[in-house]
């Protein structure tokens, strides 16, 4: 039975990858009046009076919403939201596995950003976190903005940051295994979508200084036409030599390459002339921007991609568990820029200098040391940056 | 220790009294692979082009939003959102152990009836139903109006209805017991908030002809210019002869009370002017209307309240666990007055001639036949009147 077969066999036996369980007793006429009436009105005087009790006696410390409107599904395009929540689902499993999180599933039916922020933000009183997923760009950058001025909890577009988060991570671990300094390196990014746009300022944050983008027309440069309002405030950041062409014109003598595009666009020819020990990412899923084989053959010194099959899978599922596990022990108001670099560093971090190499440049993402080191990180993180609450 | 105290202490030790958890494995790569990317675009394609089929791959068919505003929470008034949640997870939790509907709190920070209407209907999706709660009168009326329009899944006001069926099974067997007809008797209501309307009505539909509301200014009579809209709609198929008074008045030769309203304001002095072998249901929680001793002195023939700690419990967790459990189990697009009916005598007939005595006319909250009967019924009323899509 072939995987499409086997996955839609397995959803049915499922009937739903979430459920939502009692953890209180109501079995009896004295547990009804503990946990309901007449005890209950206890609790929710006590909220009444300070909000932030509702932290310590309902679920919220522990609750993360995903949500999405089903524009951007997987590599699906706009499918709906009804059709996206089988997605969504399994992100809430995993924030379950991963890192003890109760993730709950909503998808909104609209897909004007005023109203999904207005929503979001209506219901954001019962959550600890909310988790944006699969959303549109450039409606994403909006409705994420918008939601983190309006919600007093974490919002996290996790397509744009736990993306760049787990890239930083794979970036710090090239550099460190080929001797190079994150300040030093010329980066080209290919494609200037979202996850491309905050993977650039997050690098860029991490202390790259040379970045070239590069879109299917062509490289990123200042004052082209052809660029959007978000790509074009890109290109006002970025290729400060205004150079103009091709993606093999931005890649000669490149120390690393970054694909967020499209399937293989990318030659062992261009990698021959990249930068001597160059280091290539390809994150096209499920077919890269260049097979890992053909990259090795240019002259790639390591390799990485997002397929689970290769050695270097760059996977969210490294990130986002632990970033919003930490996000909650401290009660964060914000995921922050100091928490998405700790995260980073802490996923670097996992694989010790004896274990490094060519092959092995990110931690499994089934490594149960990742999450408790991803958590405690942030939290620190959010300690010292003044988003912890407790 | 107090009953105030251990709720805090339970409150605080359950942390949260729901928890959404995992139902498929992601433990392995092949695991990921088949739960979440890639096999996760399976189902998704399938939902796309038809969202039935979401009632198939995700657990919306089990899922039901139990949604406030904080605006009218127990007897404690409008004390917010967030303050609302404890019982919003207490019913949960409920819902869970009753009928294993898997429910899940949602406060909403608006107490702006579009606003709320809008964010239910644009969330909807995510949902096989919703149970409204504790949201003050009159916007709980317009609420569940307009969402019962736009929504394809049931809304159910609780507070209304719920309360509306159990009063029904109530009156159904109390008459069964005094050898009454529905249709014969004279009630009286007091009260003519949201409850005291929805319970009204709803004994209309099941049958009674002769109905006198009573609001703290007397009964209620059409014309009347302190009468609110639903009042004085309420008005208009009520106190056919125009009678003005008190309830004193009003309560001489009628055969069945409906408190709704406060606490004593009923004297046994009063249900000795009732018919002869009058029924009295005081349902103000947690002190009713007027004590069962004290109705039985007036000459009660049965009594009956909404505590726990005395006969014939008019509880609503009789009604609400078993009748979404019959919509979510035909897939109802709505929960309509013949699913109600049917429920109410699903209840009344949980108590069979032989056990029927003054001290039992209503089945135990957790008598497990209760909820099979609900269900059972409701489902079939959902199919015979068109309710039902599977």
């Amino acid at each position: 039975m072939d995987l499409k077969e086997r996955a839609l066999r397995a959803h049915e036996e499922w009937g739903g990858k979430i459920e939502v369980i009692a953890r209180c007793q109501v079995n009896s006429r004295d547990d009804l009046s503990v946990a309901y009436t007449p005890g209950v009105a206890e609790p929710c005087l006590k909220i009444k009076d300070d909000v932030s009790l509702s932290y310590k006696y309902t679920r919220r410390h522990n609750l993360v919403a995903v949500i999405t409107d089903g524009t951007a599904v997987l590599g699906l395009g706009d499918i709906g939201p009804e059709a996206g929540m089988p997605v969504m689902e399994g992100k809430c499993a995993l924030f379950k596995a991963f890192a003890d999180v109760d993730a709950f599933p909503i998808c909104v039916k609209s897909k004007n950003v005023d109203e999904i922020v207005r929503t979001v933000e209506l219901i954001s009183g019962s959550f600890g976190g909310i988790n944006l997923e699969d959303i549109s760009a450039p409606r994403c950058f909006e409705i994420e903005r918008r939601l983190k001025q309006v919600c007093d909890i974490p919002v996290f577009h996790d397509d744009q940051h736990g993306t760049a988060v787990c890239c930083a991570a794979a970036l710090l671990n090239a550099c460190r295994l080929t001797g190079r300094k994150v300040s030093d390196i010329k980066m080209i990014v290919n494609g200037c979508g979202a996850a491309a746009i905050a993977v650039t300022r997050f690098l860029m944050l991490l202390g790259v200084q040379d970045v070239t983008m590069v879109e299917r027309f062509g490289i990123v440069c200042e004052g082209d036409s052809r660029l959007n309002p978000a790509q074009a405030e890109m290109a006002a950041l970025t290729n400060r030599c205004h150079q103009t062409g091709t993606l093999a014109d931005a890649l000669k003598g490149a120390d690393v390459f970054f694909g967020m595009s499209a399937p293989q666009v990318m030659t062992a020819e261009m990698v021959s002339t990249m930068a001597d020990h160059p280091m290539v990412f390809a994150m096209a899923n499920p077919v890269p921007e260049i097979w890992p084989e053909d990259a090795k053959k240019g002259g790639a010194a390591v390799v990485g991609t997002g397929r689970s099959d290769y050695p270097n899978q760059i996977n969210n599922v490294l990130a986002f568990p632990g970033i919003f596990r930490g996000a909650l022990d401290v009660r964060a108001s914000d995921i922050n820029e100091e928490m998405k670099l700790a995260a980073a560093h802490a996923i670097a971090g996992c694989v010790p200098d004896a274990e490094l190499n060519a092959e092995h440049i990110m931690p499994l993402a089934f490594d149960p040391q990742v999450i408790r080191a991803v958590a405690s990180a942030v939290a620190q993180a959010a300690r010292s940056s003044g988003a912890a609450r407790i």
